[in-house]
């Protein structure tokens, strides 16, 4: 974080006293984690905070939040009045869905983000795109400001970072990141707590759900692409929770010779959510943004107004492309 | 390391010439790693090394040793006269399983775990128990040699201690866990690489394997005990090998309640080899030990002379036991 980011920060702190904090919708680990970091410093800070994202809190993340301080934004939205908006790991100001309503015109933005192509939303615009997650910004944030990271502060970055980085297992994952999260665990953080919450709290719905997913699983390409599928009917057969579908997608890259691998979720008939990841350098994010949607390199998402098999083919053909044309480049 | 055992590990090594390094039949990450960065110090010691082991390499951990120096230990074994022998990981001698037969009565045995009981079978004893993997002590032994970490070292030691905390899970993962792994990671050790080559390398049948134990999971208890089962059929029916199950058991602990997990493998038609899995503190290490096996507290095993349904049978009602007896206790 530059010193002028810091000061213009110190700026807006210094002016507000009613504070937004919002991010992308569909809250995750680095979203849920590095709010309640900020909120707890804002608090701190004797500021008046709301907390409000678009989508339900995925269960894995509610020991963040025990007393529900992020709330879901849903109509009829409450009538707030924030001097500032802090919002977190959003490259557009579009990602906050519905939670661009509460903005005012005098709202002032403050976007921290480490996407690599971000939109600059922001009257201040914090970015550092080598940052393994929001969290690590967060933490570099309240370290540069003195605050005492509380347990519970710690293990929210702590688990905005480990969830983030894939379990350390992202290219983003540097030496400091380790460093960071050996200090969180010094100040409080307990992963053995935050990896069973997140990643071994499991519903027994949810793992026949997850055991269908891999019965269907499609391999494409030589084996280079494998796609996974939710549809209603399987969902309400294993009694899944649709929020509680999101790290289902990583089973997609868990083959040997997968390049690129998506979820698609049927939303309804015919609208598909579609999560793609991808290894080994290829960038998917120009297909999800072409379908209108966004994300990192090796993680991105769109929703397809097409049925779940219209959507599989469409992005077949668009994910064949890619490989053919990386391929073709010497990759 | 006591200065003392460390002294005393160097009086070995003065006097030995040919070494033999060994570890518990079927190699695990740890087993693999710190083997393969102990190989790397003795051979740049000009000691003549030959490392055995019982039991095929997992494929997930061939990576770390491209030119085959573990060899398997099948009969007939090598007529080979080590001054001395490396045993690392185990709690007992009869983990090294036939390799025992490869020591001779002249063979200085140096002994290195972090099993919390250790028979003391070496010379030598070089036990630590707060270690999260051997393949930290073999970081401090190296560190105190001041011998240089090359990238494949840093990178056998990240792999030992990434898979023997569970991927920073167990409660063994301290900050100085991460401390390490930071520091190896600076010297070359690559965490996506690395996860990727042990998490992530999955074949198309192992993964159809997992659907298949998934849809055939038993939840007894109260959910609170997750039984998995392989049987020769399923195996043959998917493709899987056998040697390529052992991460399948970490799914035993997916789910919320769980306290006990175990996975059932059928060797033969009379004989099924057991892994245990517990956590919130339950010590499953009895029941292995029990049926003439071993272990750490949240991870045992052992095999037991009856056939895969008599055999769960018989761990259910021991692990029911077990959890109604904790439960009194007050747990």
């Amino acid at each position: 974080m530059s010193v002028k980011t810091a000061k213009a920060v110190e700026k807006v702190l210094n002016r507000a006293k009613n504070i937004l904090v919002t991010s992308h919708q569909d809250p995750d680990g680095d979203s849920v984690g590095s709010q309640m970091a900020l909120i707890a410093y804002l608090v701190k800070k004797k500021k008046k905070v709301a907390a409000f994202n678009q989508g339900k809190m995925p269960n894995k993340y509610r020991f963040l939040d025990p007393k529900g301080i992020i709330q879901e934004a849903a109509e009829p939205l409450p009538d707030l009045v924030p001097d500032a908006a802090f919002v977190v790991e959003c490259p557009s100001l579009r990602r906050i869905g519905c939670v661009q309503k509460l903005l005012r015109p005098e709202t002032v933005i403050v976007n921290i983000d480490h996407h690599p192509r971000n939109e600059k939303f922001g009257k201040v615009n914090w970015l550092d795109s080598k940052a393994s997650a929001v969290g690590e910004m967060i933490y570099d944030f309240l370290a540069a400001a003195r605050f005492k990271i509380t347990p519970a502060v710690a293990e929210a970055l702590y688990t905005a970072i480990l969830t983030d980085t894939g379990r350390f297992r992202y290219s983003s994952t540097h030496p400091r990141t380790l460093e960071i999260c050996s200090h969180l665990m010094k100040l409080g953080a307990n992963p053995q707590k935050i990896t069973e919450e997140v990643y071994y709290r499991i519903s027994p719905s949810d793992l026949r759900l997850v055991a269908r997913v891999l019965e269907g699983m499609e391999l494409h390409h030589g084996n280079q692409i494998c796609f996974l599928s939710i549809d209603n009917r399987t969902l309400a057969e294993t009694g899944a929770r649709f929020e509680d579908t999101e790290g289902i997608v990583d089973y997609s890259l868990f083959l040997r010779e997968v390049q690129v691998g998506a979820l698609f979720k049927e939303l309804t008939p015919g609208k598909t959510k579609v999560s793609l990841r991808s290894q080994n350098g290829i960038d998917i994010s120009p297909i999800a943004k072409s379908f209108g949607g966004g994300g990192h390199p090796n993680a991105s998402g769109c929703a397809l107004s097409l049925s779940l098999a219209e959507a599989k083919r469409t992005v077949l053909e668009k994910v064949s492309e890619l490989l053919q044309n990386g391929r073709l480049a010497g990759r």
